[in-house]
């Protein structure tokens, strides 16, 4: 397998990224659009907040379609909180993108990242997309991937290489999180393309799979977005035999699928709102895999640690205190914790307590800016791993101001 | 019913706050002694993490008991991951207490809050327990107030006076939280009075009641701590007919209970680490009781919410946001928000949808240090109230190096 960190053109995929006016800078792009030339296979994973955008209602409803050709995205408004009124604009912009492509409205897909509340400028949006479709193009892929930011610092692609059955396989994927230019939620959307066969059931299985360790293991700030999305488009023109059941082939793309999820994912933990660390909890011992999701998850969503590893401090304790509030099982009196970054690695804790370590080689080891917290609680055989960045008084500012 | 924002003296008790060497610096207290003259019935809530520090292990225990007539506490340090030893050294300050005192160590609470997995300095507790208890006296409670400290800017208690079969009942309470010289966690401690008489059965269903409808209902970081705890003593001093059913007295004392644990929880989230603001959840029109604890407490302990509101930025849709992924049921298309300060009243949100609302007034309400956020969910008919600060600067900074 052959892992590249930009956007690898997929056979049979085109796209392209325009500016259509709904960010105020020029030199951005807003809306962005995917095409597969002939019938593809569609899986989603969408947020499971209680007020979901238009776009995830109406992409939970589409996905369910044996054949999705085309996802059409804008960035700049979030198209959430928006009543009837942004339902129908959804609705339009899946009419609008149909039409251009001479698909039915079923065989597209939609997304939506950046203010919430207000409502689509529908004319710029309309325009956008009538471009958008004349630029496809086999590589307009990075054009797509600057369309879907928001905040971000940079675009967010990976790819891998691999054969099945002596074909050459691509997974290429694209992601964007974790801010906006008036912020309003860390949304993050995804969109991963193969030209890999595959049934629509292990589509879907996979990709929820690979989604649950990859991108449902970070957080920024806690703050789950109306508008998260996973989308992956599966056009079988590789002609390996159709991955039917869960064979090797399976687990050759299952393996190439998480690292692209996994690699997106961590991009967007490094490039969360006013991060200056990538932290990766690297958990092991757990009980139960869900102990050890829940343990990891906690780690790196409490304010408390990210505030800590901002200072690069080796505050252990919240550490243990976060697992304790976690809701995961394990014994406290068990817990080992070190810490590790290109400085070395160092343990902190022993059977629950706090070792006399170095704290000047621990200081050089959390300044860097990719740590890793590896905690093993001695309790069983399961692993899990989460990323999150550290909380800055970037945070705030990013947070604090930026609506009006 | 005559609230003072102060500790009354609770007949029959007495307190003392003095320094024995745990902090720094020698200005401040860091031990505290309560004492109950006669027997005295007690009620505890003790944190729900798992990671317990050694004192709330110990008291979970000793509550049990008839009678409970002190409760030692120390600032500076948890005694938590501490271990064995730790275990141990609270064993011993409740010893070295009930041999002071003239107790059976069963008689005896603990309590710590400071920095988190440094062994206890036993040596200078148990000089300061001999210390404090040649030190109690009648109007010892602003010192003992002070003694249980750590960052906190001031000392939190609350007093009421009201009657019950023409007796004088008064129920005093003091606090701390939420922060630390050496800070690892918002630890948040309370211990209440009273002369009343009511069953120990009784007074516990009225403090978890009490305690689950306010602090429990405060979130200054989201993380909960290894040594929360909330104590309440009763010895029956004032002669009132014991209240041993839920009567017509019983909801006298329960209403002026939960004055006195609302009122300390609210100087908790004022005093939150690095906030500027009280912020205020007042939740109506829930479809039980659960969905409207669940949203309200959700929209206080998100992270983009606080930060809007020290940019007094009229963010509404972090609002829905933040209560569509806490797990409450509701019907984002009915949601009406409005902000209130001194300053007035603002409607922002209807049908779930944003409303045209003059920027500028809503400016000069959020600009307010004490600021309500008003939500209706237009569900049904019940309601809750939360509690919480804003994220500033401040809060990173003093999570992010004070340590080391």
């Amino acid at each position: 397998m052959k892992k590249y960190s930009k956007f690898i053109p997929v056979p049979g995929f085109k796209a392209a990224g325009v500016y259509c006016g709904i960010k105020k800078n020029s030199n951005k792009k807003d809306l962005s659009l995917i095409y597969s030339e002939g019938k593809a296979l569609s899986a989603g994973v969408f947020t499971t907040n209680k007020v979901k955008a238009a776009p995830v209602l109406i992409n939970m409803e589409h996905i369910k379609n044996h054949n999705t050709q085309a996802v059409v995205i804008n960035s700049g408004n979030a198209n959430a909180c928006t009543g009837e009124k942004g339902f129908e604009d959804g609705k339009n912009m899946i009419l609008a993108t149909a039409k251009e492509l001479n698909l039915s409205p079923t065989e597209v897909l939609v997304a939506s990242t950046g203010i919430i509340g207000v409502q689509m400028p529908m004319g710029k949006i309309i325009s956008g997309i009538e471009d958008a479709a004349l630029s496809l193009s086999h590589n307009g892929f990075e054009d797509a991937a600057k369309g879907i930011l928001t905040t971000d610092s940079s675009t967010k692609t990976v790819s891998i290489e691999f054969d099945l059955d002596d074909k050459p396989i691509v997974i290429s994927g694209m992601a964007k999180g974790s801010g906006m230019i008036h912020p309003n939620m860390a949304t993050m959307l995804g969109f991963i393309l193969t030209n890999a066969s595959i049934s629509k059931e292990l589509l879907e299985t996979a990709l929820r799979d690979s989604v649950n360790n990859s991108f449902n293991m970070i957080s920024v700030d806690g703050d789950t977005s109306t508008n998260d999305m996973v989308i992956i488009l599966a056009n079988g023109k590789a002609k390996n035999r159709v991955i039917d059941n869960m064979d090797e082939n399976y687990m050759k793309f299952k393996k190439a699928l998480d690292i692209v999820s996994t690699e997106l994912a961590k991009m967007i933990a490094q490039d969360g709102e006013g991060a200056t660390k990538l932290i990766e909890v690297d958990l092991s011992g757990a009980k139960t895999k869900e102990d050890a999701r829940v343990c990891a998850k906690s780690i790196i969503a409490s304010s408390l640690v990210k505030s800590a590893f901002f200072g690069s401090d080796a505050n252990w304790g919240r550490i243990m205190c976060s697992m304790g509030y976690s809701g995961g099982d394990f014994s406290p009196e068990n817990v080992e914790i070190f810490f590790q970054s290109k400085k070395g690695v160092i343990q902190i804790v022993k059977g629950g307590m706090g070792l006399h370590f170095n704290e000047d080689l621990a200081k050089d080891i959390l300044l860097e800016d990719y740590i890793k917290i590896m905690v093993n609680l001695k309790d069983g055989e399961y692993s899990a791993k989460a990323w999150g960045c550290d909380l800055s008084y970037d945070y705030v500012k990013i947070n604090g101001a930026y609506r009006t």
